[in-house]
C-alpha cells in the first residue's frame, strides 16, 4: 500500500514535471490543447493552499484564478447560445474515460492545471442550455437564476435555520407564499425539496400522518389494515416508490387505467377504490397528475376531488411538471382548474364539459361540479426547474393545511433546533423535512422572479404553449414526413418521424413497429453528429416515440423548423 | 384581482421610475448605499428580456451583467477573509422584513435592481466561510469547491443518464470509487444523495430490502412480524427519522444508551436486541456513529459488527460527519477501525483495546477480534460537505455488495431509462435512486480533490484535529475561564464558559444550571456583536453548553485565541 503510493506520488510528480515542462518550452502546444486560460506567469505555479482561504495575502492570486474560471464559463455560455456550435460532442463512456484525465491523485495540481480541468469538462459536456436541446423537462438556461446560483455557491450556507440563513429563510416564505396564491390558497405551508420525486414523498408523507397520526411512533401495527393509495398509470414513478419507501409495498400502489389522452378514468379509479374496501384494505391517498412525463396530460382534478371527497381520501396533486401553467391565465384553465377555488376556475370547467362528447360524465349537474370545485388539492408539487426554468434543482411541495409539516417531519432534536435562541425560532425550518440539511433553492428562483415579474413568467409561459403550436402546425403540414400522435396540452409533443420508405405505407401497427425501431438509430445519429438532441421512448400503448419539449426559453421558431428539417436531414434514408 | 394586479404594476412602475430618477440625479446617493455596482450608462435600464437566451446579439451586455454579479461575489470573497469584517450583521426577523426589500414583483425589474439585491442579501448574510464562524459542522468557504459549484451552475444538467451528463457521471464513478477504496472495500457501490439524513434513509432502505425482498412489492404485511433497528441514543435524528418515513414507527427504532464519552454500549445493545426478540419482533438493522453531532462520538465498531454477525442484522455506519478521517492515517485509527478489513486497523484496535480500563469487554480474545474485523460494516455514509470542506450539498453513501442500490430502487421507467440507447446504459444511474432527477454534487468535490490531491486532505484532517488540540490545551489553561466538559475524540470542542461570578462555586449541578442559562445569553451577544459565532445546545446529561467546531480551513492558533478572548470579552460580567 505504502508502495503504491510512493509509485503514485512519483508519476504524479514525473505528469507535473512534464506539464510545466510543456508549458515553459512550448506554450503553443498547450494552447492548440482546449486550454486557452492561462494564469499569469508569476501565477501559473500555484496551487490551492496558495490562495485564500489558506494564504490570508493572496487575494489578487485567487481573484485572477476565479475570473479566469468565470472566463471559461462565459465562454460556454457564450456557445451555448451559438446556433452554429454544436450541442454535444458525443463520445462512448469507453471513449470518454481515454479521453480525459478523470483520475484522482496523490498530489494536489496546480490552479493552471484545474483550469484545464474545467474547459475539458465542459468540452465534452451536453450544452443543455443550447436552443436545439430539446431532450428533457427542464431545457435551458436562464441566466439570471444562473447568476443566483453562483451567489447561492458563494454564500455556501444551510437552509435549517434563520441563525445562519436570514436572508434566504425569508426568501423562502416570500416566494412559497406567492405560489400557494397562484394555486389559488391563502393559508398553508410549503417547503422546498430535493427533487419532484421527494416532494411526492413528502405529500404522501403528510397524508398518513394527518389521516393516521398513532403512524409516526407504532407504525404500520397502529392501523390494523393495509394502506392503499392510487395514481394513474401514467404518472411519474417516484409515486410508486413512495409505496416501497413507505412500506406499503408496489403491489398497494394501485395503478388506474388511464383515457388515450393519458388521463385517469375517473370510473375507473372509483371502481378500484370500491375493490380494495371489499378486500379489506384502506384506501387514503390518491395522486393526480398534472402534465404526465412523456406526453404532458392533465388528470380532471375536479372529477377526481369529488371521489375522493367521497371516500375522505387525501388528494395529492403532481404538478412538478404541469405547475408552471398557473402562472398563465390562458392555460391554468381548463388544465388545473379544481386545484384551488375560484369562479374562473368553475365556468372555465363547465365550458371543458360541455365541449366534451362523453356526456356520460359522473358529475352532470352543475351543484356537483360546484362543490367538487370547492373540495380542491390537498397538496401540490411545483418544480419551478421545469416549466420555468430556474435552475436545477428547485422543486416545492404546498400543503393547504398549515402546521401539518412540522407535526408530520419533526423528531423534537432539541439538540439542534434549539428553543431559547436570541430570535424567533418559528422561522428555523430544520424541524419540518426529512433532510436536515438543505441546500439553498430559493435565491436563483427569487432572483429570477424578481427578474422577469410574474408577467413575465406569464408571458413565459405563453410563447413555450405558442411554440409548440407552431411545432403542431409544421408538423400537420408535413403529414408525409411526421406523424403527430396526439394534440397536446402541454409542450410534450409526441410524434414520429417517418423515412422515405414507410411514406407509402398505411399507418397501422406494421409500421409502428418500424417507427419504434427507427427512434433509437436516430437518436443515436442525432448525438453523433451532435446537432441536435429529442427525447424518445415506449409507452404502453406503442412502441418508441419521439417527444419534444419547448421548455427553453432560447428556443424560437426558426430552432422548430431547425428540428424538424435535421431531423429529415439525418434520418430520411433510415 | 385584476384591479389588484392593476395597482401593483403601477406601484412597480412608480417605483422603478424613482429608481431611475435617482439613479440619474444622484448617482451618489445611490453608491451610498450598499450598492457600487453599477452597470454602464449604456446597459443600466435593461432587463432580463433584453439579455441571453433572449437577445441572440447580446453578449456584451450579459457579460457585463454576470461580471458585476462576480464582483460582488469577490467583494463578499474578501470580507469572509478578512478577519476584520465582522461575521453577520444580526437582525431579527421582524427588522430584516423591513430593511429589505423581498417582494415578488408583477413587473420586472432592472438588471442593476437585481445586482443591487445580490449585493443586499450578501450584506446580511452569515459569512459561514469567516475564520470566527465556528457554529456549524460545515464551516468554511473552500474556493476550488466553490468555483466548482459555479461551474456546475453553468452546466446545469441532471445526473440520471450519461446522455446528459457523460463527464460528471465518470467522476462519480471515479471519486466514489475512490471513497470506497479509502473505507477499505475493493468493490460494492455508491451514490450521492442530498444530504445525510437521505444518505442514512439509502441504508435502511437496502438492508430491508436484502433481507427481505418480498418487501418491495408486498409491504409490510409479507413480513409477518415487527421490524426493529437499533441505534444510539447520540445518533443524528434522522435515523430515527428512518422508521417514521418507512413505516416501522419511531418506537422500533430502539435508541441504545451510549457510555460518559457518548460511545453506545454494545451490552446494553446485545440486551436489547434479545428483549425485543423475545417479544417476537424482528431485529434486522443497527446504525453505528462515525463522530456524533454534538460531542464527535465514534461507536466501537469492531464490537457492534460483531454482535450484528451474531444476530445477522445489517450493519450501517452514519460517518456523515467523522468520514473525514478516513483520509488521515495518523486519526483514522481506532476511531473507525473496523469500517473496513485491515491488519494495521486490527493492530490499533487492540492497542486501544489494552489501554482502555474495562477489560470486561466482552470481546478480548484476539480471535473474536480478527473476526469481527473482518466483518466490518454493510454501508457507510460520508459527507464530504463536512469535515473535506466541499460546497453544500455533498453526501454520499456507500455499500458493501454491488446491485443492491438499483435492485432496491429501480422501478424499472422503461419510458425515462430505456435500454435501448446509442451506449451503454450501465452508466445511468437514474434507476439506481429514489429521486429520479438528482443534482450535480459531484464537479466541486472532483476539481477540490484534484487540487488538494489525497494527501491534501490527509493534511487538511490532520491540522484540523491539531487545531483542536491546540484549543483543548488553551482551554486547559484558562481553568478560571472554561471548562472542557470531555477529551474530544473530533474537531467537536465542547466546554462552559465562566462568567466571573461563578468562577469560586464548586463546579456541580447547580452551577451547571447557572451556566446553561448563560449560553443563549451569550450566544445572543456574540450575535449583536457580529464577531463570533459558537453552537450551543443542551443533551441529556446535562444543560446547554457550548459546542466548538474546527471544520475551516481559514482558521489558525491565532483564531482560536480570539475565540477564547471574544468569549471572554462579551461574557465576563454574565
Amino acid at each position: 500500500m505504502d508502495n503504491v503510493q510512493m509509485i503514485g506520488t512519483k508519476i504524479t510528480a514525473i505528469k507535473e514535471y512534464l506539464y510545466n515542462f510543456a508549458r515553459t518550452h512550448s506554450p503553443t502546444r498547450l494552447m492548440s490543447n482546449e486550454n486557452t486560460y492561462s494564469l499569469s506567469r508569476e501565477y501559473c505555479n500555484l496551487k490551492y493552499s496558495d490562495i485564500l482561504p489558506h494564504n490570508a495575502e493572496s487575494y489578487p492570486a485567487t481573484k485572477e484564478f476565479l475570473m479566469k474560471v468565470v472566463d471559461i464559463l462565459l465562454d460556454y455560455i457564450k456557445a451555448t447560445n451559438d446556433r452554429n456550435a454544436k450541442v454535444l460532442d458525443f463520445r462512448h463512456p469507453s471513449e470518454m474515460i481515454r479521453l480525459l484525465d478523470l483520475e484522482i491523485p496523490d498530489t494536489g495540481l496546480t490552479l493552471q492545471q484545474l483550469l484545464i480541468d474545467c474547459s475539458t469538462t465542459l468540452k465534452y459536456q451536453v450544452r443543455t442550455g443550447h436552443p436545439h436541446f430539446f431532450n428533457q423537462l427542464s431545457c435551458g438556461l436562464d441566466l439570471v437564476s444562473m447568476a443566483g446560483e453562483w451567489l447561492t455557491a458563494t454564500a455556501n450556507t444551510n437552509m435549517f435555520t434563520y441563525e445562519i440563513a436570514p436572508v434566504f429563510i425569508l426568501m423562502e416564505n416570500v416566494v412559497l407564499q406567492k405560489m400557494r396564491e397562484l394555486i389559488g390558497w391563502n393559508c398553508g405551508d410549503s417547503i422546498l425539496a430535493p427533487g419532484g420525486s421527494i416532494s411526492n414523498l413528502y405529500a404522501f408523507l403528510a397524508a398518513r400522518h394527518k389521516m393516521f397520526p398513532s403512524y409516526k411512533e407504532r407504525g404500520l401495527s397502529s392501523i390494523g389494515g393495509q394502506l392503499v393509495m392510487f395514481t394513474s398509470d401514467q404518472c411519474h414513478y417516484s409515486v410508486k416508490s413512495c409505496a416501497a419507501v413507505c412500506g406499503l409495498g408496489t403491489d398497494n400502489c394501485v395503478m388506474v387505467p388511464s383515457d388515450e389522452r393519458g388521463r385517469i378514468i375517473p370510473s375507473k379509479l372509483e371502481e378500484l377504490i370500491l375493490e380494495r374496501k371489499a378486500k379489506g384494505h384502506i384506501p387514503f391517498f390518491v395522486n393526480a397528475t398534472a402534465g404526465t412525463t412523456v406526453i404532458g396530460a392533465f388528470d380532471s382534478i375536479p372529477e377526481i376531488a369529488d371521489i375522493c371527497k367521497k371516500y375522505k381520501l387525501w388528494l395529492h396533486i403532481d404538478a412538478a411538471w404541469g405547475g408552471g401553467l398557473l402562472l398563465s391565465r390562458k392555460y391554468r384553465h381548463p388544465r388545473l382548474t379544481g386545484i384551488e377555488r375560484s369562479a374562473k376556475g368553475l365556468a372555465l370547467w363547465i365550458l371543458r364539459l360541455q365541449k366534451r362528447k362523453k356526456k356520460k360524465s359522473r358529475l352532470s349537474g352543475v351543484y356537483r361540479i360546484k362543490k367538487s370545485i370547492l373540495i380542491g388539492a390537498d397538496s401540490v408539487t411545483w418544480n419551478p426547474h421545469k416549466l420555468m426554468g430556474t435552475l436545477l434543482q428547485c422543486s416545492t411541495i404546498h400543503f393547504k393545511q398549515d402546521g401539518l409539516l412540522i407535526s408530520c417531519n419533526q423528531m423534537s432534536a432539541e439538540y439542534l433546533f434549539m428553543t431559547d435562541k436570541l430570535y424567533d425560532v418559528q422561522y428555523d425550518t430544520g424541524d419540518k423535512v426529512i433532510q436536515c440539511g438543505r441546500h439553498n433553492d430559493i435565491f436563483k428562483l427569487w432572483l429570477q422572479w424578481r427578474a422577469k415579474g410574474t408577467e413575465g413568467f406569464e408571458k413565459h409561459m405563453d410563447r413555450l404553449m405558442e411554440l409548440t403550436e407552431y411545432m403542431v402546425r409544421r408538423i400537420k403540414q408535413m403529414p408525409d414526413r411526421y406523424y403527430l400522435i396526439l394534440e397536446p396540452e402541454m409542450v410534450n409533443v409526441c410524434f414520429w418521424y417517418l423515412p422515405t420508405r414507410v411514406r407509402n405505407m398505411p399507418h397501422g401497427p406494421e409500421r409502428e413497429k418500424i417507427l419504434g425501431e427507427i427512434c433509437p438509430i436516430l437518436k443515436g445519429r442525432m448525438m453523433q453528429a451532435g446537432t441536435l438532441m429529442v427525447g424518445y421512448q415506449p409507452d404502453d400503448r406503442r412502441p418508441n416515440f419521439f417527444r419534444n419539449i419547448i421548455s427553453s426559453a432560447a428556443v424560437t421558431e426558426a430552432d422548430v423548423d431547425f428540428l424538424l428539417a435535421e431531423m429529415d436531414r439525418l434520418g430520411h434514408d433510415l
